[in-house]
């Protein structure tokens, strides 16, 4: 960090997510400025960059992660290119925060894993951002009262508009009940065991050949089930809703009732129609923390292991997709510093 | 009765109102039976007894009250002519239920009270049926407990989709605002003092030249405030709804939230577009309680006392309607059966 | 029916829900009457009986259906009490409402439709009183508009505060989803072809041994998923909720939010307590709508077909409670006046 | 500023708000820093200038504004010492930002407005934090797309859990209701014409005295009405709800149901307790986007006749308070930067 404490952030991927994030440190979060902004694409990463001022551009992450004033690395790269960058931060000492999926499945997170627990600290924030949804953290924060008994059921809806054409059925899984996945694991504070994955007909509005909607069914070491709806192509917007069923009350959020008008023989509200709407300030109070934790020189959010523990979930899920039937998860030891 | 203490009833009054209280009478309400149906027009009153087996129909309703098999009388015709029926229904001593207004003013409703007073019981029972539906009833119930206080004040909104051709400014007060009076009075167990009529702009929706919509405050002997939003061309639905504000807490009904559904962008429900929607379930039970007391020889309702009441608030009102400012509310003395 | 067309009722059971039934004929519903009460407890069935003006009671139901005045059968007695009477009132070709089960299990019912299909005609209702709630009903009507599209799947929550002592395992699918199952059946119009049930960990305010609570899934023909949370002992309410995820939309029920009060730290309002709070307009409605159809003739709401369909879901449920994994259902084929 | 471009800030006043808006420059707020902390408790001001890298405290707000490093000025002092920084901070042609009131009375408030005048440009920002809050925002950008209407009526709700000791009755205006008036301007586009103020029974949990609750009720020059429940020992939460009701249509904020529980009877959420909880982001938010666009030079959010305009309504609401009736708002012309 410079003499005034800021951090100093390379960002690693100049797309949509990655020219966010820098908007995001730039305009929005206080204590951190981007430093660096790295894209394969040279031309993509030296606009972004001219952006901000004092912002330097790369095409090579490792260069990046060198570059003086260079403090911390968030990482909106596409998933198979996460190993490599974490790799190279990790053998810096440097913290990270980067974008879901850790990597894209569970051998390479296990080797991710493995590199942090070499330095015998924690080093990597998984962007689960969630956890830092206002809703999500009211839901968590009722749970951990214990008014409401042992949690015992979990259920959760995930629609969105429609999916990008690159979209297969095993990215309902591993793309977006990923989320659920590790929201489960948060506010239940189990780990999974096995996946169920149920196959409605699909709807018409899917393109053609996905498997949308799927119902799946996770089971947790702690008795829980939790099932999500992930339906893709809904068309009429984004929801996301979650229902915990605990033994003496039910809590339930993400109903977005905020604006109710009455008009035309309806009454009712608008629905957000994608995730940069219901969940902006998640990913700026995800940010905000990332940076007040690491300049205090902590790591306080979603670790590796929960970006292993997604990554395993999902491979079992996308398995009981394809073979149909209940398939059992099989995780690693979980390492010392996140018992 | 007859031997079987069913209750024969004479509609008085074969329009839309008298004619929808036959088909209740015939096929909803236990215990009654329509053995007269009464209209000036002779047609319109076959045409409804009709209907109906061992019917007559009259054009008198003298007649019709004389007849035998009538043991009770419903007053369904237009509220100018229920002065003449009540009177002759009270020179037969026959239990009454009258739809509102009991008549169109203070001073002929005084009459009607006198009359009654004259026997030395209750007779008539007055339309108003909000007292009946399910959720002002729980809302009455809930002020009863006492667990929110003493009320203080009570916000009404009530919204109509467009108003009838012959719809005056001082009718949204007489006609409409008129069940805001009644509801006021019976939920508060307070009688109003005072009326004043505040008049934004008109709406462009509004038919030329009628003051829509209004904003009515009435003060009680209670020391609460009751406002009153009257809007009688709003366009979207009908919609009445109430809260009261307590010294502890609020309480607040109509929202009729029953069936919520998400789809194109927008998550909500349907609007009732008028009171045979929103209130069938309340005429329903009116009726049927009425039929019940009435075989028990109870009135267990509201009665002429708050017939009266009503009318005199309302003359109030339209007053204040037209010149402005608080105009006071200037009650008879409340006669025994009703203290 | 006597001359003035009143259907004389002779009811099946004179514990709480056939003393209830006794009431709502003689109180609430217009145009029956309430002509025999049986039950095996003759002190019981005479209690009941002396409440209504000419109302004879019997021990022997066989005795009931051949009484002058008798009419028709509404059958109240336990679930295993059921065929017997069944058969008997099909024998005097009496037109039925059954209370919920039909019969106890598949083979039995297939009886009751076997005889039933002998007379050529249908002449038994189920009282699957779901079908009647207000609520249902607008759910029902919303889907066969087609404006949401195809239904893909139903989510359904079904708590109660506690289940009775006598309650096991098996009857929180036999007698508690099974109205699920009908709903999911006529919602969808459907017939379900597989079932599974998950067993999260049993709440700690569950008798033990008893699996409370059960997350049931159900696949129908028309390739749609219906999962049912069933929790009998959830501590809190009774709540019955249910959601419809379509092609373009969802519809969701049962919030029962008319009621809205802010006190002491929070908004919200009371959970109904049981059935009776939260179906007693339902419970009217059916018999209504039962007394209506069996006067002009018909025969119109769930039949025998549906009574047995339940019944040999709820067999292949209880199966996959028993043994894990997903049992199929094996239908008799649908006879003809179902089709 | 400094050549990073970061906004050196002097915070004047270090009780409460002042403290909460130095940790918020610090922690939350993006481009800003505190350059210096002012109190007349040179204590209090060192404490709280201690916890902040670089900052500088005072006891005179004049040495704090020609200190080096300051380049705006956040007034958190009580509303009595406004005007002398003000008109201090003008004098240097420093940007403000003035938390509410921007003085207690009229004459005042146009004095500030006549030294800004004479600077030719605007430079003070008002502390009406309800135009940052999200469902605010939303609201007013419904109204502005014109689909339901001109608005007609605005109703307004706002409830505090229990006054502080020194709170007096013409206070539910100047400093309650005053947020209403700022909310009713800047929703609406209209500048209010006429205040009354109604008096129900006062609730017997306010202090001894004191006239809680009020109904207050605002003209305005485009026609429309809007009325405010203000009640500020109801006990039970912070609220702040608001629906405006258009031509075609209604739309209603403030309701808080994102988390909602069923739990012990009851189903339903918790209610703010105070404006910390209600309002956390719309601070953020001000304070973000004063620094952003005093950064770019320039003055966004409510102005200086905005401050004036409403000590000129509160003003007339006291006086409609003490003396009864309706009291006429009577304004200065609005000067040029307003228009």
């Amino acid at each position: 960090m410079n003499r005034s404490g800021t951090l100093g952030v390379a960002v690693i991927g100049a797309g949509r997510m990655g020219a966010d994030h820098v908007r995001r440190i730039d305009r929005v979060v206080s204590g951190a400025r981007v430093a660096a902004v790295v894209d394969v694409d040279a031309e993509r990463a030296e606009a972004v960059a001219a952006g901000v001022e004092g912002c330097a551009s790369f095409t090579d992450p490792a260069a990046a992660l060198a570059a003086d004033g260079v403090d911390a690395v968030l990482v909106a790269s596409p998933g198979p290119a996460h190993e490599t960058v974490l790799l190279a931060a990790l053998a810096h000492d440097l913290p990270v925060l980067c974008e879901k999926p850790l990597t894209p499945d569970a051998a390479s997170a296990l080797r991710i894993l493995e590199a942090e627990q070499a330095l015998g600290h924690r080093r990597v924030q998984v962007g689960f951002m969630r956890r830092y949804d206002a809703e999500y953290v009211r839901l968590k924060a009722l749970l951990e009262t214990g008014r409401l008994g042992r949690p015992l059921m979990l259920h959760n809806r995930h629609r969105n508009v429609a999916s990008p054409p690159f979209f297969t059925s095993a990215m309902l899984i591993s793309d977006s009940v990923a989320h659920e996945v590790d929201a489960t694991r948060w506010l239940l504070g189990h780990e999974i065991t096995a996946v169920t994955v149920l196959r409605p007909t699909a709807s018409a509005d899917a393109p053609d050949g996905l498997q949308d909607p799927q119902f799946v069914v996770l089971e947790t070491d702690g008795g829980a089930l939790s099932d999500v709806e992930i339906f893709v192509n809904c068309g009429f917007g984004y929801q996301v809703q979650a229902e915990v069923v605990c033994e003496r009350g039910t809590a339930r959020i993400g109903d977005g009732h905020a604006l109710v008008t009455a008009t035309a023989g309806r009454w009712g509200g608008t629905i957000a129609q994608d995730w940069t709407e219901r969940f902006a300030d998640a990913y700026d109070r995800e940010v905000q923390a990332w940076v007040d934790a690491t300049r205090r020189g902590e790591v306080t959010g979603p670790g590796t292991w929960d970006g292993y523990a997604a990554a395993a979930v999902c491979e079992a899920g996308v398995r009981a997709l394809r073979d149909g039937g209940r398939v059992a998860v099989d995780l690693a030891e979980r390492p010392a510093p996140y018992r």
